[in-house]
């Protein structure tokens, strides 16, 4: 199994809430936009984010409420300066996001904060100074000193 | 905002089982590991997986269980064939995963099956004929039939 992520899904409540959020509020576009059932947009080079009817999901997922707790993960959107991150930040909560941890410096030498969509999904915003995006799809990560 | 993930973190329970299951269960390399922290991974074209000991994401992501319910999402891994679906999901098997949903035909024209790492997070293992990830990172969905 080659160490390869392609599509990262999140089961919605209601796609018309997902859609007016991420396509009309943060200005997003679909690749492939089917009302009612699912909402496919690109977000990165080979990887696509879904946005799927929770029931329908349910359908071929299985039991997508197991066990009894939210589960932990965030979705992040890594940005170049500190100012940036207020910014999206920001973009966020206009297009209607909720943000629960507002930016701040943390110990491993950047800045980071955390809004959430409509249905509760978590994304850190974050300028990591130590974490290089290059060109050719590569990422270096400094330790922590 | 740009329509752009750059990390998926899931907070782990234990990470050393998190470590077992990924690092030496499916031979995946760590970009960073940091005992007892976190360990990076990376799985596409400026794209990481963070494996976050789950105590020390709360310190910064606030309370990482919010809500009654486990989060509706999978991570999606997609396969040129139907037989590398299942040889996938018997890899991860032997890596220390467990099957939830076995490889099953599609009404959306493919195959796909569900497995669950060590701490539950749900991958999707897919060949989706409709679905074409170009070498330059493009992607194109062929809509419902």
């Amino acid at each position: 199994m080659d160490q390869r992520i392609n599509v990262i899904t999140l089961g919605v409540r209601d796609l018309d809430a997902a859609r007016r959020f991420y396509v009309d509020g943060l200005g997003w576009t679909a690749a492939l936009d089917v009302p009612g059932e699912v909402i496919f947009v690109q977000v990165g080079h080979g990887l696509l984010l879904s946005l799927w009817d929770r029931e329908a999901m349910a359908t071929e997922a299985g039991d997508v409420h197991r066990g009894g707790e939210a589960a932990p993960l965030t979705l992040g959107h890594n940005v170049g300066t500190e100012e940036e991150v207020t910014a999206v930040l920001e973009r966020a909560t206009a297009a209607g996001g909720a943000i629960i941890q507002p930016a701040a410096r943390r110990d491993w030498g950047g800045v980071s904060g955390y809004f959430t969509d409509p249905d509760g999904f978590r994304w850190e915003v974050v300028h990591n100074p130590g974490m290089t995006f290059g060109a050719d799809g590569s990422i270096s990560i400094a330790p922590p000193s």
